[in-house]
């Protein structure tokens, strides 16, 4: 499934792994300010920020899985099966489909405060981009240099949670992973003391026993935690490479190699991209799983006053450099 | 502290992540097969096979940390300290120093049955390299194309282990690690079925909950069972991308980002550096914290039949490739 | 804290432990048929059914800590500090204080359906016994013969969850234990299986363990999960003597020795009492932290249609049987 | 299978828990001071210290499961499958029968130096008591007042293990179990503090969550962690009642109630009896399966000095207390 997370260093930082089985053609994609947004049931946008990030083009349209716009507000979506439900048009809501939820908030908000207003007049209807493409059920974390919120719509309605781990995964609703953080509050990145009992004489024996406890698996429970703890414990220095390469160590600490997942058949879920967008300064860097190095793509390169969408296919094969 | 992996698609392969706190500007160094090995207790070795892997050179001698000979016989010291006991000399064996023991080993041997036959006979001495440096606390993995076999240097004596796992980290002694698999063996990278009880509704909620019970922590025990799990389950196709690519994933799923293992004073240990070598082929293949590209030495690309050795630094800073 | 079960053989059974630092003088108490029971708020129940549990009773008013009344109902109060929230008046609704909540239900109703029909126009009113005595903040399971519930009163109102474990802890809120059970669901009391990998050679070294991953901590989730595992994997013959012999084996399971449940101070958390009320026949049988034989009473054994409280006070001490 | 402790308070106490799925027969049983023992390769002894425990007695030969003597000297032999070995018998050495261990010891010895003693040339042979009852694969653990140690005979000859927990359970060899606590050094019979991350409101939510990463299983290695557990944590008073309640407390926690440990067929190995010896007054407590009630039995009400064998029938059915 998937691991998003927001972080910071002298900049802030939003990304996510995608973990599936199969990948569907996804590219970096810009999308400038005048680019012609149309809603099914609301008021299209003829200008807006201008948005990065990864997503499918289907017939001209950017179906973002994470974006960031020029703001630095940032989405992604999420897996999130069984508990997401949308929900028939509300007449006295915004009637927004879930493929149109990131260039609704991004097109338009600057901060999650703003994002949150949009959100208190919101009905996630159950529109689906077209016959052949059917509503995926997600939930979606969105982030600002300053906080990040879960959004889900479940049956109850569109709960909005304040998100203070700055991280999402997937099943079950936000709020169990959230207080699920507690049984594992005396896990530490240090050297762990006896507290068995001072009448024994034990002692670690490695390095990074303080950590005994963390679940290894990858169940989104486990990821949720792991990198939590990752993030709140990370190191790092504070320049740009720094920032980014920590990002993608913190992602794959919950990363899904292929083989270990198995979805039966003979297929295999598995971590297909991580990204790390730069929210202050818009650049978006990403790795494949076929393909380790870093690639970047930088919205302000881009004449962001266009209409027309850019998209830069990604580079998944392996780039080695030879030394001799 | 470490984690060594011997690893096979249609080629073989073996390599490690190299967990340390602070470097010793290791390079990625090749040995000639005329490159005249001196050793303090035994006999010159003025020809040998040649040897490629990362290595400090200090005086002109290849302090190698890992490295696989021009016939795929490879070896990688990792640190085993507490455990660790080397032994006056004996006039009864080879006394081999423990800097000196990987190229005693792969400059002479072929397969791991010949290094077995040298092990017979040796003696790890208490000899440092120098007064400035001392006795490394290491235990060895030796592996070729068909087996693996940790060598331990204890109190008690030599030890030798057949190490069905093809896998090594730290403490305590191999035997502990390899009986502690069965701690668990109902872990599974397919869905977990309900064994609880039938007349409770209990469902997996999230893919990848089969693993649930794998430790998520940094300690050797943790990352042996860990790399044990994801070495077995791997799957991956067979070309060199794909079987490097899936080493370097394997290598992820244990490596250690920085800030999570803490030794105080704001040091901490993390992954400097994971390796790759295609045992077959002789190109060692490594990817550094700061530099997630994999760079690649060909050892069959040098002079074999030099006695001067040949050292890259290693390219440590990120290599960003950006598309527009 | 405390752990709640109910359990079937040929009978029924419903009982718990009671997990305190300190002991509030309870007894066994039996309320006949007549006793008059008042309320703060509610009209006065002068005839109802008998009730036969284990309460401190206080200005002749029987605090009961769970009882059964002559019908079967079973009824347990537990402690859920933090989450319990108790509401001001409701003019709408039947305003029960917590303290009466045990007698109000038991004294009507013969059935979860009934109970149900007066939980769903129930407002639990903060209302505290006296000054001295503030009200708890306690969660219950109410179970015949057919099932069981939970009521929980936080602050959102009064929430009823059907409870098909047939067991509650304390915090958090139930709807998380009970999806917290997938966590274990492969979870075995039957030898486990190699799963991690066939290549190699992994078996049990032990009888059970195919329960590893099971919790032995303390918490109300961990002893959650163990009682429920227990009742379910339970295999004992159905006889009077076999059915409470095996009810405090499953109890004992998730009972809190002393010193283990440290509060500071040198105080510690540990099991008071362990019950277990044959539902059909009325019987109630204990056990003390000092005295681990079966003390029994029999709630038919008493003038029912009396109006006078009947306390047996528990028999504390160990009971020893020296043969020679 | 089963776990074994030795417990002071003021006094003394030494006894386990018998986890099997069928019983022998065993009854308490005194041998006095002058009851012939017999043995298979060493001399007779004609008059001993005298024994209190618990045993299968066949062909008026005690076959003691565990036993104290008149000194205090205490020991039990627990299930050690696949790991236990008895060798030929050696010229060299006092051949002692396994069957014959405890008497051998129990008989002549005041303290563990003392059978340490006899233990430096002491060879355990491959003698069944007879063609029906063959060798059965145990170790076991000898306790005084002052220390205790576990005697284990395997592959490569005697083993003997100083045992600063003692604590025994069953496989793998005694050096896992006492190293393996390591790994639970952290864990905590105190309310645990947030180390997870101070960024981060993490908080106790029950009472006993310091015990988290306790292991709730009934395999030896999760029963050995939880005993030395509960023993090292233990706090009860010194008197007798006080002491050996706690201590079968303590056995209760590594109990395995029936169910939870399937053989298949239907059949489980469950607790038969727990026992707890006053080793400084030779009184033998004892619960069965189906009888709480602790039953006494009082070495030093038998006559001492006589020359036969004295049993005690396990009261085996629950003894209810009905009080009205």
């Amino acid at each position: 499934m998937c691991t998003a997370i927001s972080f910071e260093t002298k900049d802030h930082y939003f990304g996510r792994n995608l973990d599936l089985d199969v990948s569907y053609n996804e590219m970096v994609t810009i999308t400038p300010r005048n680019f012609h947004f149309y809603f099914r049931k609301a008021q299209d946008m003829m200008s807006h920020y201008a948005l990065i990030g990864m997503a499918a083009v289907i017939d001209h349209y950017p179906l973002y899985y994470d974006a960031t716009n020029e703001k630095g507000l940032s989405m992604a979506g999420l897996n999130f099966p069984g508990n997401a439900h949308f929900h028939r048009e509300d007449p006295d809501k915004d009637n927004i489909a879930p493929f149109e939820f990131i260039p609704w908030i991004l097109g338009q908000c600057e901060t999650v405060e703003e994002a949150k207003m949009l959100l208190s007049k919101l009905n996630l209807a159950d529109i689906p981009f077209s016959e052949q493409l059917p509503i995926a059920p997600l939930h979606w974390m969105i982030s600002d240099q300053q906080q990040s919120i879960v959004v889900e719509s479940v049956k109850e309605g569109l709960k909005v949670y304040d998100n203070p781990a700055g991280v999402l995964a997937n099943n079950p609703e936000f709020g169990y992973h959230l207080f699920n953080l507690n049984q594992y509050l005396s896990v530490t990145a240090s050297a762990p003391e006896n507290r068995f009992s001072k009448q024994l004489d034990l002692k670690p024996y490695s390095l990074g026993m303080g950590g005994i406890g963390l679940p290894g698996d990858l169940s989104s429970t486990s990821r949720f935690v792991r990198a939590t703890f990752a993030k709140f414990n990370s190191a790092s220095g504070s320049s740009e490479a720094d920032s980014v390469g920590q990002f993608f160590h913190i992602l794959n600490s919950v990363a899904q190699p292929k083989g270990l997942n198995a979805l039966g058949g003979g297929n295999f879920e598995y971590t297909l991209y991580s990204s790390c967008c730069n929210m202050d300064k818009g650049i978006y860097y990403y790795t494949t799983y076929d393909n380790s190095q870093i690639t970047a793509v930088d919205l302000h390169a881009e004449d962001l006053d266009s209409a027309q969408l850019v998209s830069y296919p990604l580079i998944s094969s392996q780039q080695f450099r030879f030394v001799n």
